[in-house]
């Protein structure tokens, strides 16, 4: 079972100060290269995996999705998505995503936002996915960056020339690391792109687009406080698909 | 027009005693696994792009390739190329990767080793070899891994707490770094697996596999002096393929 650390009082408060967490979509820097990676939300049937307080759910929803179902460990998280989704065609259920049965082919598209890292067995969530997908699905997701997840230090050090650098890890060492960020302890699963790209081809899908997000100066000019950003690659996002079957 | 730094008398002295130079094949790391995600090679036209000393075209010859062609800038490395394939279906010629027109359908497999990361542009680098593949036709190739690629300084830094870590400057600014490697201000191109992947796709490949390759436990106990491949990620491997035409 995979921690739920968003039920630790501690941790949800301070995950709910967050500009994601307050200002939904619009807070989250990463949300316009997603956003572009997904297609047309009209007539589709959407599963939301790691839904956390449902703005994803609700944009679906109101972007035309015929039906979302979004899953979660946390209660604290289910509560405030289902009340952010109030009156929209938004199901919500508490899931395990490392283990959770995803449905069987009824789903157009898997969404999945920096979710999967807290996941031991990416292998398993993939062929469940796979499993929750017509033929011909769609798979977008985003999840930590290895190189910043494999990071000594959340925060850049200064190097003997006074630069600024990312101290990394470790980074080849796959598996269960502990982490301190917002609460003490909490357990992430650093897994390399390479790892993560050959599980979704194993799975069978076809790898569509993959970015290591990296803040442009239209996005500082609007928000100084992510110039950091332009130098450690955070969020990795992934497009894939399943082939149709070649009647289609 | 790409720096011809194999040229280049002291780089090419120093290059001239690393292990895969004196030992060919078995004395590149990663070999093992590059060959792994070949297909075999019996009957097939390779074409081996910065062929180097001409080690993989003369063990692709002895495999059973029905035709094989290395093309290198360095006059150096064709030298040597030239006499250690004497006597086997292997032509050699010279030709800047960055602009040389690589044939049209004329070949079933383009492999590359450690050379695509001396390239400013890939996408055009990606365009070429589509042309001169056959469709369903493969790509084999490794580069410089971009976490190793953007170090501040090539070897570990011992951090605060007595770690060996990497000091990663600048991972998300892509293109022409200059590094003191054998020589100083060799050329080379940071370029992230994202962007790599993703030119790829727009040339029209379908990613099959993608490593980032560390030493294991059997590797270290052959080869000790390795052990600090453990920890860095070197090299990046990836081999893709075109689609076959749906009547094939």
């Amino acid at each position: 079972m995979a921690q739920n650390i968003y039920d630790d009082a501690q941790f949800f408060d301070g995950y709910s100060q967050f500009p994601r967490s307050r200002e939904g979509l619009a807070g989250a820097a990463e949300w316009p290269s997603l956003r572009a990676m997904l297609p047309p939300l009209s007539g589709l049937r959407v599963l939301d995996l790691g839904c956390g307080f449902g703005y994803f759910a609700q944009w679906a929803a109101k972007a035309g999705a015929a039906e979302v179902v979004g899953l979660d460990l946390s209660e604290n998280m289910l509560d405030v998505a289902r009340r952010n989704c109030a009156d929209l065609p938004v199901r919500f259920a508490r899931a395990d995503l490392e283990t959770a049965a995803l449905g069987d082919g009824a789903y157009d598209l898997v969404f999945s936002s920096l979710a999967v890292h807290y996941l031991a067995d990416f292998d398993s969530f993939c062929a469940r996915v796979r499993a929750a997908l017509v033929p011909g699905g769609s798979l977008v997701f985003s999840m930590e960056h290895p190189v910043f997840a494999a990071r000594a230090t959340p925060d850049f050090v200064t190097d003997a020339e006074g630069r600024m650098v990312g101290a990394v890890l470790d980074y080849l060492r796959e598996g269960e690391r502990l982490t301190n960020w917002i609460a003490d302890g909490v357990v992430k699963h650093h897994r390399l792109i390479s790892t993560t790209i050959n599980s979704l081809i194993a799975a069978g899908f076809v790898l569509d687009h993959v970015e290591e997000w990296a803040a442009t100066d239209a996005d500082i000019a609007q928000h100084p406080e992510w110039e950091k950003e332009r130098y450690q690659p955070m969020f990795l996002l992934f497009s894939a698909h399943l082939s149709a079957p070649a009647s289609a």
